[in-house]
């Protein structure tokens, strides 16, 4: 008989705790306000009563609290029972804090695992649901319980040496998301600015255009990380200092149409750098030698 | 036989030259610098050696040179050859700019359509290559010429009423491209920011997280296009009250790994804007709400 523990029922981790439910585990559920527990216990969860009495029951430990804060505060609380115990924090949160809460659980005696989950809690348990991990203390803890996590989604464990690199590449993926989602937005505010009748929807202009396109494009991302990776950013399409010249006309027509061009500004001051920088025949992949903080911002 | 002139042998008109040469087209072309068609001449073409001789040649005209000004600039020096003639200028640049020369065109007898070429120049003549057209005067013009422009690509044409149309969705397409892209180099840039051994290239990590998860997000694009044809911003996901509270983790992350969160300050002040405006429940479509031009901007 499998058995699990999970602390915090938000929507998350009321979809973990289904999940595992439904799969057949002896699942204990803790979270500070109890009540949000009944409908599990209608479904044959136990409730622990205690932060103590949810660690010492089993020894898989799955945490989906508010942030690293609370993790930190509930678990401390019942320190003792941490020993021999493994915890796999799905709390969103930064590198720091995971290293950070790593550290701490390992003196006190458990095997900590750093997640982070892309995908809504609707997609819990399919594979389209993808979970990063990342440990600081090797791959034998992860390997041991794999098994278990399988049941979530898609398991990717990311380095078997810093327990960041979970938080670092979730973080990542959705900063990609937000370029994405801003570049979106941008472009529907253009197309809805045109007012005469007969104008594309939001919905027609994904569909016939912008969504192809963005597929394109993002297949063309390829041609940009192998110029990244080899440090070398000739281009096979348009030069930046072309492309800087192409942006003029998408803020002029941004403008022209009571359009905020906001959202494409970080990007073109950084394409200018990098023509400034010398680069105006490479591709937009240059452009990654210009995003790094400078000193003292 | 099939007859036609182009304006402008830059590396995409070259292209469009090279395609209606192959394609078996008496082909006339002009250019500032007549060198430049030399290659073209190998293949057949004409040389016009005059602004006036290039519009009188042939019925049906591309354009593509380096931007409206110079279009102006070109053929107002021979004007009264514009009469009876069909214009499609393939040109870069702005609404404004394709209406007022529509407007100039067709006060010159010429018919006048723009288009906005999606594709870099090897594309040309597949259907991958995407081109949009837009007239303000009426569908004819373009159901008759549609033959001759379906050799370049895939022709849409957006409007009959607006030659701005054709730009106006080019840039849109372009400025999402810029969100897509600026995501990347963020996303990027903090995997990349892992100092220890055996992180994640850009091209693994594209390859295995982040194309996978950009091509999903892509497809949430079509529930955020939804929402915004209703005006109804609920969510399915999360509300952007949780989102914002999420991008602070990207921010802080980016600062941890010395890497810049400037693209993604924009949308995180449009999204701060519409949790304020008192959409902090609804879904991150509502930001389209927040990025008209403020007055005054």
């Amino acid at each position: 008989m499998s058995t699990i523990t999970l602390f915090g029922l938000g929507a998350m981790g009321k979809a973990l705790a289904l999940k595992y439910i439904e799969t057949g585990y002896t699942t204990m559920v803790w979270n500070r306000s109890p009540s949000k527990a009944q409908p599990l216990l209608e479904k044959g969860a136990l409730l622990a009563s205690t932060v103590a009495e949810a660690l010492e029951a089993f020894d898989l430990i799955i945490l989906c609290l508010l942030d690293a804060a609370s993790v930190r505060e509930t678990v401390s609380t019942a320190t003792p029972s941490l020993r021999g115990k493994t915890l796999v924090n799905l709390t969103n949160g930064t590198p720091a804090q995971a290293r950070e809460l790593s550290t701490w659980s390992t003196a006190h005696g458990a095997a900590y695992i750093h997640g982070g989950i892309m995908a809504v809690p609707d997609m819990i348990g399919s594979p389209h649901a993808v979970l990063l991990y990342s440990s600081s203390g090797g791959a034998d803890t992860f390997t041991r319980i794999e098994p278990h996590l399988a049941h979530l989604g898609t398991a990717k464990f990311l380095s078997a040496d810093d327990a960041g690199a979970a938080s670092l590449h979730d973080l990542a993926m959705l900063a990609g998301m937000y370029g994405l989602f801003s570049g979106f937005l941008h472009a529907v505010s253009l197309v809805k600015s045109q007012s005469q009748a007969g104008g594309l929807t939001a919905s027609n202009f994904l569909q016939e255009l912008l969504a192809p396109w963005l597929s394109a494009m993002t297949g063309y991302l390829g041609a940009l990380a192998a110029q990244i990776d080899a440090g070398d950013y000739a281009t096979q399409g348009s030069s930046l200092g072309m492309q800087v010249g192409g942006m003029g006309n998408i803020v002029a027509a941004s403008e022209e149409a009571g359009v905020s061009a906001e959202f494409i500004r970080p990007i073109l001051e950084g394409m200018r750098r990098a023509v400034e920088g010398g680069y105006a025949d490479a591709d937009v992949s240059a452009v990654i030698e210009f995003t790094k903080l400078e000193k003292g911002e």
